[in-house]
C-alpha cells in the first residue's frame, strides 16, 4: 500500500476537551469521563477502527487567564474537572488487544524513580501498549498547586527534562540486564542478582541511587510522544521522540513543521523517519456530504464561545476577557513562544484579520487545528491530500462529540482509507513500537536511550 | 448476628508478599503479578468470598540490610520485583461491585495536590470503594532512589504527615461545596463557579494553592487506614484512621494494642467504634484438619528461609547475615521502634529465646502474625476465639500460596463463619465507608476532615 496513514484517538480525562460547550449535546458522553464505562466503550470503539492509539492529554491546572479567574473554564467545564489519565489504561487494556495508550504525564511533578516504576507496570498489564508524552507542563496554575510560585522558565524547562530522561532510560534500560529474571521454580531463583544493577544518577536536578523496581516490561522504556512546538521543543523531540504530536492551521504551516523535525532529527543522529508525526485534525462526517454539513450546522449550535475564549486565553497567556469582541488580533511573531497559538491563526491566511468573536468560534470547534467537513471519501480524500502534501505521517484526531466522531471515523473514514490503500486492514503483531516501526520491541540504536543500557 | 468478623485479603503488587519462596509452588500464581488476570481473577474470587476489601502493601524500596545487599531479596523475589499498586485497582472494579480496595501510598513521595487527584480519581472510577493506608515509609533504599541520602527521621515523618493530610482534607472536602456540580445540559452550565473554592493551605512542609482537579468523588476523602505501631503511629491512627492495621503474634499482644488504639481514639475526640481494627493472620484451611496440616507440610518444602531473613532484616533494621544460624536473638525491647517486630516474637512467650534459624522458619511461612492451620470449623472457631478475647474486628488475611490461600477462605471459612453468624451473608448497599460504617458516604462531624469543609 501507499504510506500507511497513522491515526491516533485524542482525547483527555476531562469533559470539554477540544470542543467547548458541545458536551451539552444530547449524543455527547464527555461527562461520564468518571466512569470505567466511557472508557471502556471508547476503546472498543478504535480497536474496531484499528486506531494505532488513543492519546490522552493532561494539564494539572485550570485554564485561569481569561478574566483573571478560573471561573469561565469551571462553568462550561473545559478541561477541568480533570481527573488523572494513568487509571484508566488497564481497563481499556482488559478489553482491547491491540489499541496503544500515549499517555501525557509531566515531569515537573513527580521524581523520576517512582515514575519509571508506574510506566512500567503499565508497560507489563498492557503488555506493552504503553507511550509516554513528554511534557513540561505549561500552566502557573498548576505550579501553584505544587506549592511553587510560577513554573520554570521555557528553557530551563527542557534542562530539567533532559536531566529527566537521562534519569529514566537508566532505569528502564541500564538496571535489568536481559536474562536477569530466571522465574526458576525448580531451582528457586526468580533473578540472577549479578544481573541487576543499582543505577547512580547524578544529574543537575534529579539523583537516584537504587534498582528499577520492576522486571523488565515488553518495552521497557514506553514508546516516547512529544508536542513541543518551540526550537527548544523540536530538537527534544528530534533527539528523544518516537512520535510528534504538531498542529498548525493549514498544510503549509504543518508541512513546514514535518520538514523542520525531520531534517532536526537527521542532525541528531537518527532516521528522519524514526519519528512518527501526527497532525491535529477534527472529523465532521456521514455518510454523504449534507449529512456532515447538518451534523456540524447541528453542533455549531452547542458550542461555548466563551468557553473557547477561556482556552485560547490559557494557551497563549493572552487576556481576551480584556479585550472587546469586536477588537482586531494584533501580535508579534517574535514577542514569545507563547503566541504561537495566535500565530497558528494567522499564518494560514496572512491577509486576513481576525477579531476576538472570530477566534471564539473557530477555537470553539476543533480548537486550533482544521476541521474537516464532508463524506466520508470526501474526508478520506482530505487526509490523503495533507500526508501527499505535507510528509506527515497521520492525525491526532479531535472529537466534536465523543464517542460519536470517533465511531463516524472507525466506521465510516477507516473503510475508505482501506479501500484507497492507505491504512491498515489488520494490526500489526507485537508491543505498541514493534506496531508502529515494524522492528522490534526495544528502541533503536541510535536512540540516546540505548547509551545507557547494560553493558553501556 | 454478633459482632460482624471483617475480612481483608492482604497482597502487593509483587512475588513474595509475606511467604518468601512459595511462589514456587506449582499452584502458587504470584509470578503473574504483572498480568491484568492476576489482579481481576483475585478480585473475583474475594467478592465470591464477601470479602470486606482487598488491602495492597507497597515499599518503594528494596530489603538490603541482609548481608548488606538486596542480592538476596533479589535472588527470592521477596517483595522485589515491586509494581505501582494503583494501576490494578480499576480492572479489579469493572469485574466487581463491592470489593473495596486499600491501597499503600507513601506520603513522602508524591506532593499532596496530584496525589489527590489520583485518589479521587480511583473513588471516581470504583464508585467510591478506594480506601488510602496512609505510611510515611521507612526503607532507607526507598529514599535513596528519591535522591535522599536516607529517610526522615522517624517522629519527623509524622509532623510531614499531618501537614500532608491537611492539605489533602482542604483538597478533598474544602475545595468543591456540595451543589457546585450542576452538570445542567439545558442551561447549558457544568459548574457554579461560585461553589468551587481555591484551598490556600500554607504548611510547614506543603504549599498548596489551587482548586481541587476534581468534581467530589463518591466518599471525597478515601476510607483511611494506617498501620503505625509506634505511640506516634498509633496517635496518629487515633487522630486520622478509620481502619488500622496491626499484627502480632499472640491475642494477649493484639489485646493490648487494640485496647490501646480504642484509649487513644476516644481521648482525640472520637468514638472508639469508628476504628476498624484489622489483625493480621495466615490461614492454611482445607476440609479436614488433616488436610490442613498436609497443606502446611507441603507449602514448607518450598519456604525460602534466606529469604525471610532478607525480610525480616529489612524490617527490624537488624543483619541476621551477620549472625550465625543458632545464635540466640538478644534485643532491648526500649532501644528503638524498629525493634518491635522483634519484640512481636518473643513477647508472646517471655520464656522463649529464639535462634536465628527459628526465627527464619517463623517468618517464612506468615510473616509477623500468626498462622492458623485447621480445618474451616477450626479456623471459624479460632477467629471467632480470637474477635472474642482481643476486641479486635477483623483479619488482614495474607496468603501461603495465592490465590488459593484466599479462595480456601471465600469457600471453606466464610461459609462456617456464616453458620455462626459471624459473617454478611451479603454486602451492604453503598461506598466503602457506608458498607464498613452503615451511615453515609462521608467521614463523621467529629473527623479532622470534617474541620475544613466548606464552610468550614
Amino acid at each position: 500500500m501507499s504510506k500507511e496513514i497513522r491515526l491516533n484517538a485524542f482525547d483527555m480525562n476531562c469533559i470539554g476537551h477540544q470542543s467547548p460547550g458541545l458536551w451539552t449535546h444530547p449524543d455527547d458522553r464527555a461527562d461520564s469521563y468518571n466512569t470505567l464505562e466511557y472508557w471502556t466503550d471508547l476503546a472498543r470503539t478504535l480497536e474496531r477502527g484499528k486506531f494505532d492509539a488513543l492519546f490522552l492529554a493532561d494539564v494539572l491546572g485550570i485554564y485561569d487567564i481569561y478574566k483573571g479567574s478560573g471561573r469561565t473554564a469551571l462553568e462550561h467545564a473545559v478541561q477541568v474537572p480533570v481527573n488523572d489519565p494513568l487509571m484508566v489504561i488497564p481497563p481499556m487494556a482488559m478489553v482491547t488487544e491491540h489499541l496503544g495508550f500515549g499517555v501525557t504525564c509531566a515531569l515537573s511533578y513527580e521524581l523520576p524513580y517512582p515514575f519509571a516504576r508506574r510506566m512500567s507496570t503499565l508497560d507489563h498489564l498492557t503488555k506493552g501498549r504503553i507511550g509516554w508524552n513528554i511534557v513540561t507542563g505549561y500552566l502557573d496554575s498548576a505550579a501553584r498547586g505544587m506549592g511553587m510560585a510560577q513554573q520554570v522558565a521555557h528553557d530551563d524547562r527542557y534542562d530539567v527534562a533532559e536531566d529527566y530522561m537521562q534519569a529514566t532510560y537508566k532505569l528502564w534500560e541500564g538496571s535489568w540486564e536481559d536474562g536477569a529474571v530466571l522465574r526458576d521454580r525448580k531451582g528457586r531463583r526468580f533473578a540472577d542478582p549479578d544481573k541487576i544493577h543499582r543505577i547512580l544518577h547524578e544529574g543537575p536536578h534529579f539523583k537516584v541511587d537504587a534498582i528499577h523496581l520492576c522486571e523488565p516490561s515488553p518495552q521497557r522504556t514506553p514508546v516516547l510522544f512529544q508536542a513541543g512546538a518551540s526550537k527548544r521543543g523540536r530538537d527534544f523531540a528530534a533527539r528523544h521522540a518516537e512520535c510528534v504530536f504538531i498542529n498548525g492551521p493549514s498544510k503549509k504551516v504543518i508541512g513546514n513543521i514535518v520538514a523542520d523535525l525531520r531534517r532536526r532529527t537527521a542532525e541528531a543522529g537518527r532516521d528522519p523517519r524514526d519519528l512518527v508525526i501526527f497532525t491535529m485534525m477534527t472529523v465532521i462526517t456521514d455518510t454523504t456530504s449534507k449529512g456532515a454539513r447538518d451534523k456540524y450546522q447541528d453542533y455549531l449550535g452547542y458550542v461555548s464561545e466563551e468557553g473557547a475564549l477561556a482556552l485560547m486565553s490559557g494557551w497563549t497567556g493572552v487576556d481576551f476577557g480584556a479585550m472587546g469582541p469586536d477588537e482586531v488580533l494584533r501580535f508579534d511573531a517574535n514577542a514569545n513562544a507563547q503566541t504561537s497559538a495566535l500565530e497558528a491563526f494567522t499564518i494560514s491566511d496572512p491577509g486576513r484579520e481576525w477579531t476576538v468573536r472570530e477566534i471564539a468560534r473557530h477555537a470553539a470547534l476543533g480548537g486550533r487545528g482544521p476541521v474537516i467537513i464532508g463524506s466520508a471519501e470526501e474526508v478520506a480524500e482530505e487526509m490523503r491530500a495533507w500526508v501527499e502534501e505535507t510528509d506527515v505521517d497521520g492525525f491526532n484526531v479531535a472529537y466534536a462529540l465523543t464517542p460519536g466522531t470517533f465511531a463516524d471515523i472507525a466506521d465510516l473514514v477507516v473503510p475508505e482509507l482501506q479501500t484507497r490503500g492507505l491504512f491498515k486492514h489488520d494490526y500489526a503483531p507485537g508491543t505498541f513500537r514493534e506496531k508502529l516501526f515494524g522492528r522490534g520491541p526495544r528502541l533503536e540504536a541510535t536512540h540516546p536511550a540505548a547509551a545507557v543500557r547494560w553493558p553501556a
